[in-house]
């Protein structure tokens, strides 16, 4: 779906820095300024630094004198701001409001398709009004670090959306508040995978554990740490402890290597 | 559950602050510095500018030499790294990890309890050794904003987590990194609550639209819009948009109003 960041009257040329590089990370890219307090903003030496390689976001963001201008193209419209005292659009927190709101696209998909099928078996002269639309994009609205949203931009807005911060400091930076709506949203939409670079290890089998100690008690018994007479519960607790490790073959394979130095310093200590 | 953010080698004060920032949005107050570029990096004046009112976490915070000094009364450690190419913990994403965590803290915890009240059954005279330990604490683990996290630290983590992130931009600011991490903790223990400021509107019952859109029918045909021979669909029309729009009594009794006068501008046109 269609994303777009809009910053209303940011102050801080780094937070527009820090908001690209923010974007850029969870792969969205249409950044839009409204009425920044640095017209040239987007080439400003402290925006560059801290976008920090996200180069193309800031190449590709327009500026813009009004929020009007900023929101061809988009029908959903989440302020990020406390909802005036009076009146405004629902307060929702991000993960629960995205999952719906993706929901709802979905079934409005489906509905519009039905409908369209319909449509063709209808013989009609009267003129298509408008049908409801599916979401066509949604905007993220963030106002300035001083100020946050103006009270007419949030009565705007179809939610306000409230990220949960404690209750007795919840003074979010800026770009960490683009990052988490950024963060959430892209998750919502799927997310990214994550992968690994270490190559997946095979876990040992129980019968691979219990010759390994075996192994060992030989070789706790040759050290003189283990009481053959009386054992008491030292092997079954290592066999408890070894299972929540859940060694590797080749961990295994260490454990083996230790028993046996065990077993052969024990031989030469007889001698 | 004890809660420990850890900054290895950290470089940038404004990162420091901006950490502490980012912590205390999300409840969380225990920060251990390892080593740090400044000595001094908690009384500079990028530290405290980009804490933002943060002061007590930065006044609480602990710097030491070694990693194994800021490890006190933790026992699961997480590193936020990509993990070393031989071999590591495993990687894993922090919604799904901090979900399983949680839910074997649980399990461990009434296994525990079970385990503590059979035992009081029991004569021994055997020592007890260790039993499985519930979580005392989680740390997490941000390594230099240049080089990340050394292989010798994350070997000694148990798991590696990763930021779900643009495969083609993974570069996440230590900061936004922190406050990802801080934000998903704090969700998956069960989240601050989001409130609105705006007092709750009584959505207007279907009764109530009807009454409305039975004046507008009036005052639409009354101002020659609405042609009561040929009426086509636009009531219908009407009454699905603001079945979307889901009207409070506040804006059906504005909605009347603009439907009363309409019809009066009606009836002086007629004189």
């Amino acid at each position: 779906m269609k994303t777009r960041f809009v910053l209303i009257h940011t102050s801080h040329a780094g937070n527009v820095g820090a908001t690209a590089r923010a974007m850029k990370t969870m792969g969205f890219g249409d950044l839009v300024l409204v009425a920044p307090r640095w017209p040239n903003v987007l080439r400003r030496e402290e925006t560059i630094q801290r976008a920090s390689g996200a180069l193309d976001v800031l190449e590709n963001a327009r500026i813009v004198a009004t929020l009007d201008e900023a929101l061809d193209g988009v029908s959903h419209l989440c302020a990020t701001a406390m909802t005036p005292r009076d009146f405004g659009p629902p307060t929702v927190a991000p993960r629960a409001h995205f999952e719906s709101l993706l929901k709802s696209e979905l079934m409005t998909h489906s509905q519009q398709a039905l409908e369209a099928k319909n449509t063709l078996n209808i013989a009609s002269n009267e003129t298509p009004l408008a049908e409801p639309v599916a979401q066509a994009g949604v905007a993220f609205l963030f106002g300035s670090e001083r100020f946050g949203m103006a009270n007419e931009d949030v009565y705007r807005c179809h939610v306000a959306l409230s990220i949960p911060t404690n209750p007795q400091f919840s003074s979010l930076n800026l770009a960490a508040a683009v990052q988490l709506i950024a963060y959430e949203w892209r998750q919502a939409l799927g997310g990214f995978p994550v992968h690994s670079s270490t190559p997946p290890a095979q876990q040992a089998d129980a019968q691979q554990v219990a010759g390994m100690l075996a192994h060992w008690e030989q070789a706790l018994a040759a050290i003189g740490f283990l009481d053959t007479d009386a054992p008491k519960k030292l092997m079954p607790r290592l066999n408890q402890m070894f299972n929540r490790a859940q060694p590797t073959q080749e961990e295994i394979h260490i454990l083996r290597g230790v028993a046996k130095a065990m077993l052969q310093t024990a031989a030469q200590a007889k001698h």
